[in-house]
């Protein structure tokens, strides 16, 4: 099956630094997506910068694609996704790109898809954004809304990568502890505590039901059940060894 | 009410090189978070370069603390996040950020909450990772996990903006057209394109079908049915005008 993620086109339109271009190439690749294209590039500094910040991204950058015009990088795209920090013209159908991942991958799933990315000073032009068939905005705080350009690439594809379902989230390896260890455990504790003269018999219930809130907190696992057995064991083992001292 | 996003701070550890603070400051500032710390910042170039990254997040650079240890500038936190890239020893509860984003907002609803990055070349230590009560790791691609300083700020800082509901997605101004509108523009268009010679009154069933296909590929506005109800009266104008050439 196609990946869409290979389907996906980062278009950098009349970028001025080669920095946000090696930075871009490092978010595509941490976010599994590799083809780059620049749209009438205007560049004001040397490529020693970008492929400093590309680090280890250099087959991103070294197979970017150079097109004279955004008509021509976009030409052979079944969709276009303009992104943008401003409101106004052309620009009343914007969404969040969380909201919009699902379709763009869908349509990436049947062909090329640009995301577009507009200049560091002013991004994208009105007549740019009218060729658009999308339009994304990132989401950011209203006082301070202007967003780096490798970090606006960054989002998207990031939001584009955890739509697309490859990337596993993390999980607790150990499984959850069943009812029957955690009552095993209450029972051990409550028995060692005794022994080492923290409660009395009596106070059993009251202190008890305080043990019981504090391993309830979060998800307990089997592996977290058997470490707090180990330690009601080794001081039932310390406390019959040094003496029993109830309340000492 | 308090805004939980004032009680986060961002810790970097043991951070290399300032053009990754500036970086982190706007790019917390884009998030709407604004409490920076460094804790034991070992520094190898000038405020310069951090200067110009940090472009106008100049009031959280300036109003930044540091602190000669990790335990200080995590000492007064109800949680300490630590962020971290590798598998292993004290990582086996890891979530992703999206994941826990809600977690981390009610404890920062109570208190102080420290967000924790480590250093460029090696992370967060064990013993560090050791003291966290929280271990978020970004979602990347396997083909290239290193992400940059300043980006895993920015993610982090991302998911819990947009967790904390203090942002509304842009959505369409214009309300969805009524069915009775839409029917209103089959009909005039059904009679335009008669009119016009584009169709005869027999093929009208088969190509409104097409049209009404076309027009309701996604959501269609009042502002789209009347934008389309215009073409069609200008149409009829002017092929009334021009005189009536029936598949002419």
């Amino acid at each position: 099956m196609t990946n869409p993620l290979d389907n996906i086109r980062v278009v950098l339109v009349g970028t001025l630094y080669t920095g946000n271009v090696g930075s871009s190439c490092r978010a595509m690749a941490n976010m599994g997506i590799r083809h780059l294209r620049l749209a009438a590039p205007n560049l004001q500094n040397s490529w020693e910068e970008g492929e400093r910040m590309a680090v280890h991204a250099t087959d991103v950058m070294e197979s970017r694609e150079e097109f004279a015009t955004f008509e021509e990088a976009v030409a052979d795209c079944v969709a276009v996704v303009g992104t943008t920090a401003r409101e106004g013209l052309y620009r009343q159908h914007v969404k969040a790109p969380r909201d919009c991942a699902a379709d763009i991958l869908a349509l990436a799933a049947q062909g090329p898809v640009a995301i577009v990315f507009g200049r560091e000073d002013k991004g994208l032009l009105n007549e740019e954004v009218a060729q658009c068939t999308h339009l994304v905005r990132i989401p950011v705080d209203e006082g301070y809304t202007s967003i780096n350009l490798s970090q606006a690439v960054l989002i998207t594809c990031y939001e584009l990568f955890t739509a697309s379902g490859r990337y596993e989230p993390p999980h607790e390896k150990a499984p959850p502890a069943p009812q029957a260890q955690k009552m095993q455990l209450m029972k051990n504790w409550s028995e060692m505590l005794c022994e080492i003269g923290f409660m009395k018999p009596v106070q059993a219930e009251h202190f008890m039901q305080g043990f019981h809130r504090v391993f309830s907190r979060g998800v307990f696992t089997r592996d977290d059940a058997a470490l707090m057995l180990g330690v009601a064991r080794q001081a039932r083992w310390a406390a019959a060894k040094g003496g029993n001292t109830e309340n000492g």
